[in-house]
């Protein structure tokens, strides 16, 4: 029997670009992964947080890693420390002094992770407004021995830019200017405290589109994106940030200032030294400002989601999509069943395809021409579903279809921690081997008697869901609760699992305290010596974001 | 009057992909301004070049450049250490040995460049063939103090592959094998010494491109592209090296390996060090190894050929093509009606267009679908010239007038020396003032009586040609001979000019010898702090390249 397929037709009208609110209106809109309480950090904020079970839900990293000690070379904070904080910013929502009792409980949302799995012990958080601020706090900082953390929206996922103990934390927040844009080229320079669908939704208005998208956006720093390397849904189209970050303006250690603001595209005078800050986690200095270069923004999206029965054939389908959807190709997502399945027990409602399938593809394409790329589309679902590489298919018929398609994959992350706990792997695999990661996984969990339907089990499964178009998948063991005996069959085995096919432990998510342990298993001994030779370079006292990374 | 439109149907059949004759056939077949002699180093080319006075043609750099002096701390070279090299490569063309009286002239494609500014004093052509032995040839080199000059293709545009005094020259012709590709993720894994046009070939058969492409592609090493940061002809669509380069294998002057050879989009595990010898000239060490991401190959490329009576009009044409063509523009080129006369004068025969234009541009699309593209051409056309921004255009109908269009842009380096000599400054400039440089510059000579149209004038002409999508202008000085009064109304000036306009002094042709002292015009004294920092890290001993760069 010839495979079903459902095409519904794209309104090509309604996507057509006609002003912004169209414009936008065709994006996806993004589901935020990252709690919205971030973003403002009031008092009043702090204080709903009081009480409720959610904030004491971390430990303190120090008692979760028992084998990290205080470094005895960082001074204690003081009280004539606290005052030149405040003497220096001014301001009075400035200076967060935690050593003041009564306000103990405002640090809580600086010093805890969304995921509640990191918990510091600041005393102290510094908000600069400006370099010159950012530098002589860092210069302070430095000459006084004082360990400091950088801190932008706070969405991370391995504990970077959460204290480990007493570091002053400098949070960026207020740095949040957007300084100038080309609307000829598409250069736009902003402090690395803008937040990062702030900027989109700026050069949205403005015909271009930010070459970052993430489910944080909303809360995250585009300062904190640089400096994690923030891979994320636009990469597949517009490549990473190495590419795409024009300039830059960083504050070292000592309160250098390096000014690299270049907003041109080309520009070959000297060693590319804002490249290092790029994905250094905050570990070398702080960036201060950036220049983006942002690509036009394509008015017509469209959004297939496809059901296949086997991995295999979603490599036939992602190589077939490339060649035919090639330059209008903006995403292309895989989802395993068990996701999926998941997705739906949480949320129930109509799922996008009526018959179980072992694997589900989403594909976005983005052009300036919604008709072509249809065209183009419908003639790709042809030629797979004929020569039954997908089993079936629908297509997005309006942007609120193409917002629902885009919730089941994008659901995934929230849904599969819904029966208690998760344990998170984001890793780069090439891409024949990448699946298998996750039925071998399971495997294990199975042989170790940790697998099963019932209560007695931690592990109720095991799913695999990422960005196909980038190698990088997204393995998650969902538990009912967390457990020692879960953690050891994984760790280090995923690791060496990974190493044994050239894959990298940390695809998108960056290193920060939880994979510090394990870079050797994507790093040589040489590498891991040229890292820290850097490290001694810029940060020869240590005071920046200490206890994580290298 | 309304103007006049000579659309010429592109043939779609002619252009759409069927197997990889008609894909090539397609591609626009770029002219290289490198001699294709240097792509050859055999004995009989160098008697070849024996006794042609064009193998004198360049002053020795040590007698141009009086102020460099051999540096005392290097060794000279004796028999003992060519004959370390000698047992170590083994291979009786492995090395070039110009000490002995008759294997100088041996020497001289090595030590001369191919525009003949450059001329080195080096008496030994190293080749190795493995990284390994690139190891015991650097880590020998930096134990004995002596100097060295990584080399790869020789067609640089600023004296960086050729050696000042007696440095010893390290060849990458023999390092010259492609090791994998994916042709699912399209990562391809190759030597350094591989020429540019081999790579692009290998994946144009498996339906993928290499990312970059510039005139001298038929010598270059893509080694050599990568260690100058090569901007070219695809910088506009596919981005720069620093997103492209997945990764790098490369030799410290100590002999360290420094293993980074992923071929994952994604990989956030530490520093991303091989960034900083995107660019770095052969300063920090040598490239063995790269991985490079190639995007998908396009099999339909149209181009048009259009005439603007103004730069506010191909600038207003520049922002339309980029809205309307958006994903399927691959390159946007500026050249300003001198440029063009001058192309006539040398080629004679006709030109695209009937009358006489003050600017020029050429639009390059590429896509998956020859028909959607001309369909999204062709609106944008009419748009640009009813609405009187473009004033004439041409299209090219097939394959060999895609050519014969794009050998009007890429004819003017060639054309505009045909007089004489040219002065050439390839910078970018925020794009509003980016062509102001030519009438300026134009102006200045003028003013100082040097520019006429007979022949007691040195200067003859300045033009200005470039890729406008990059922001990237090549300001060209035509002149009838070299005189040191051009060059004294030239520099500084040119240089500060930029510097007023937030300009880079190199945007693509690098820094090496020729701008080693102009660099402050587009960083100040904190970056290159951190330069020479950077430098004394991985290079204390300062053999790596040296009076160059830093």
């Amino acid at each position: 029997m010839a495979p079903r397929a459902r095409l519904l037709r794209l309104a090509a009208t309604s996507c057509s670009r006609n002003g912004v609110a169209t414009a936008t209106s065709c994006t996806r809109l993004v589901t935020s992964s990252a709690p919205s309480a971030l973003r403002q950090f009031s008092a009043s904020t702090a204080r709903r947080f009081a009480g409720s079970p959610v904030v004491w839900k971390a430990k303190l990293t120090s008692e979760t890693y028992t084998n990290l000690k205080r470094d005895d070379k960082f001074a204690q904070l003081t009280q004539e420390h606290v005052d030149f904080f405040k003497t220096l910013l001014g301001s009075e929502s400035a200076v967060i002094d935690g050593t003041s009792q009564d306000l103990t409980e405002e640090m809580i949302p600086f010093n805890e992770d969304w995921m509640h799995k990191y918990r510091g012990q600041s005393k102290l958080v510094v908000k600069p407004a400006s370099t010159e601020e950012v530098s002589k706090i860092l210069k302070y900082c430095n000459d006084n021995m004082l360990a400091v953390v950088p801190q932008g929206g706070n969405t991370g996922l391995v504990g970077g830019s959460i204290p480990v103990f007493d570091e002053v934390i400098i949070n960026m927040s207020r740095m949040n200017q957007i300084h100038s844009f080309d609307d000829v080229s598409g250069s736009l320079v902003l402090d690395a405290g803008v937040v990062l669908e702030a900027a989109d939704q700026y050069v949205a208005e403005r015909g271009y589109i930010f070459p970052l998208d993430l489910g944080a956006k909303g809360s995250c720093h585009v300062g904190g994106n640089v400096a994690t390397n923030a891979g994320g849904l636009r990469l597949l189209r517009y490549g990473s940030l190495h590419g795409s970050v024009l300039g830059m303006e960083a504050v070292l250690p000592d309160g250098t200032i390096m000014n690299d603001l270049c907003t041109l595209r080309k520009n070959n005078t000297g060693y590319d030294l804002k490249q290092l800050f790029i994905g250094a986690e905050g570990t070398l200095g702080i960036i201060t400002k950036l220049c983006i270069q942002c690509p036009q923004r394509s008015p017509a999206v469209n959004v297939a989601f496809l059901g296949l029965e086997s991995y295999e054939k979603a490599q036939l389908a992602f190589r077939e999509a490339k060649s035919q959807l090639s330059e209008i190709l903006s995403a292309f997502e895989l989802m395993d069943g068990l996701s999926q399945d998941l997705v739906h027990r949480v949320r129930q409602g109509k799922k996008p395809l009526d018959d179980e399938h072992p694997f589900y593809c989403l594909i976005e394409t983005s052009g300036s021409n919604g008709e072509h790329d249809y065209e183009k589309l419908e003639k790709f679902l042809e030629d797979v579903m004929s020569n039954e590489i997908v089993s079936d298919g629908v297509v997005a018929q309006d942007a609120t279809q193409v917002k629902s398609l885009w919730s089941w994959r994008e659901g995934v992350p929230e849904c599969v921690g819904h029966w208690g706990g998760v344990y998170k792997y984001d890793v780069s695999i090439p891409l024949s081997d990448m699946y298998r990661i996750v039925p071998d996984t399971e495997k294990r969990m199975r042989e170790a008697g940790l697998l099963g339907d019932t209560d007695e089990f931690p592990v109720l499964g095991v799913i695999g869901y990422g960005h196909m178009g980038d190698a990088n998948i997204h393995l998650n063991v969902a538990v009912r609760r967390y457990d020692k005996a879960v953690e050891k069959e994984l760790e280090p085995w995923v690791y060496q699992w990974i190493q044994e096919r050239q894959g990298s432990i940390s695809a998108e998510h960056g290193l920060g305290l939880a994979k510090k342990n394990y870079i050797k298993y994507s790093r040589n001994e040489v590498f891991m010596g040229m890292m820290k030779q850097i490290k001694q370079l810029y940060d020869p006292n240590g005071i920046m974001n200490p206890y994580k990374y290298v």
